[in-house]
């Protein structure tokens, strides 16, 4: 019997979407940041579809605070807005939870998700609440509506060989604390597609090794990583930034002739926060992936 | 510490309501089956949205048939679009299941939840899949868009003193078996919403004592139920049909003088369908909520 643990979540996915419907009229589907759904030419704006879920033992642990937990939770699908050029808007917010569990974590969660949504500008629109029997996970899923001007809209798919690869602030370590309080670059995106428009774009959420990957081959492009030009985390080595995940930096192709001049504004734009060339994109078939990233079916041998 | 399994899930949600930012323009936000998203006047549909989770140990049993409990976690989201009078459109799919599951089991999942897909007219639009720590129960987590027209949404707080209730199908007994392949009630509330609007609608899911309350207390109503009335299922008796839940038949409100010709039309139009006079709403505080209906968070003492 081939479980999930043998065949890991890229391959799994790729099963599935297979055997359902899909939309013929989206910009993007399964395999982006987002889904992406045009309304048609009079409208300015696309609507931007987006689901993640976070696990007690997986994403998060049991006496993490809850209002951390909460801003995570919505944090990370902001985070995807943004890597499409987007801003988050309506919020369904679902939890699985023990019938033991106490109000007050259940309310601070609630809070934390509150604090991100009210940061960002998006409001709750509906939600859901379940049990789940004694001993399980919690499970908080959590989906929202988007929307980004036609001309803004970046896919990871779209990258061309010759390209650069960026990426903001810095990787590695995320587990040490950060991956409960980031921030969504969403500002930082906002400002990218208004004045240096990536090629491609996503956020980095299972290990730049792993989503550098994906954005090449969704890009249909190799892949070359310089290893000593990572932005390491403090206290970080380059296997942890290519692995430990959870960084939610923008990852972004840039065609090499725009590079020069975005380094010169970006520091003005964003002082302390660093944005680094780490990378190339070449011809399919040359480049080389550097092993590491976060397989969600990968952790049982 | 107060619990989850001490105040119940309708108090539980009315409380992580007031903690967050909420959409100052929804025509129908959290407590409705759906939200209700509106993009004003120049366009004759309203954007549905809706999420819906399902947990094994609580809405299905390990050995219930993969493909049988896609279909019903598709079908519950389907059931509650028709309930606003509307259709479904795209669908985003999260799976967090133990990473040691069959990769047949999960193909299988999708292959339901895609037949009903199918039979409705939605597309996959999105995904999401994560592992959860072995022993946690698997939860399945369905989000959607929809739309209505606007002219027949209906809403399930805008039925008023005097309306008739009604019922479709039968009631009670659904987990011996009815509950993981029902056909949710769409083309039946789209020729309702069509021919004979009612005043309020929902779909019954946790059982018609407590779904019949609730769309009364939406309404501002007090409500009376003939209980010698009810539309039983076979081998069901009356305290089943008010509390077994999960019988997805449609709960509507109608204009007492509207009745008569209904009953005359549905069975030329659904014929072998029942349609049945089961109470009618009164003014509040008159009228006596009978005991019954499933609560996600009062299952545990």
């Amino acid at each position: 019997m081939t479980r999930l643990c043998d065949i890991g979540e890229d391959a799994l996915v790729a099963r599935l979407v297979e055997l359902m419907p899909r939309d013929p009229v989206a910009a993007a589907g399964p395999g982006d940041d987002c889904a992406v759904i045009d309304p048609g030419p009079p409208h300015a704006r696309l609507q931007l579809l987006k689901t993640d879920a976070m696990v007690g033992l997986v994403h998060f642990v049991p006496d993490a605070p809850p209002r951390a937990v909460g801003w995570k939770a919505a944090a990370r699908v902001v985070s995807d807005f943004a890597a499409m050029g987007g801003v988050p808007e309506r919020f369904l917010v679902t939890v699985a939870l023990p019938a033991t569990t106490a109000v007050v974590w259940v309310e601070d969660l609630y809070r934390g998700i509150g604090d991100c949504l009210t940061t960002f500008g998006a409001v709750l629109a509906g939600g859901e609440t379940t049990s789940v029997p004694p001993g399980s996970a919690p499970v908080i899923s959590i989906a929202a509506t988007g929307s980004v001007r036609r001309d803004q809209l970046v896919l990871r798919s779209t990258a061309k060989p010759g390209d650069w690869l960026l990426v903001t602030g810095t990787l590695g370590g995320s587990s040490q604390g950060k991956h409960l309080d980031f921030t969504p670059r969403i500002k930082e995106a906002q400002w990218l597609v208004g004045h240096f428009k990536p090629t491609a774009m996503m956020d980095i959420s299972d290990g730049l090794a792993k989503d550098a990957g994906r954005l090449a081959a969704a890009s249909g492009c190799g892949l070359v990583l310089d290893e000593l030009a990572l932005p390491l985390a403090p206290g970080c080595d380059s296997a942890q930034a290519l692995g430990d995940g959870e960084d939610f930096e923008l990852l972004l192709a840039m065609a090499a002739g725009r590079v020069p001049e975005l380094l010169e504004s970006w520091p003005v734009a964003f002082p302390g926060l660093r944005l680094t060339v780490i990378g190339r994109l070449v011809e399919s078939g040359a480049g080389s992936l550097l092993p590491g990233g976060w397989d969600h079916f990968a952790v049982v041998s």
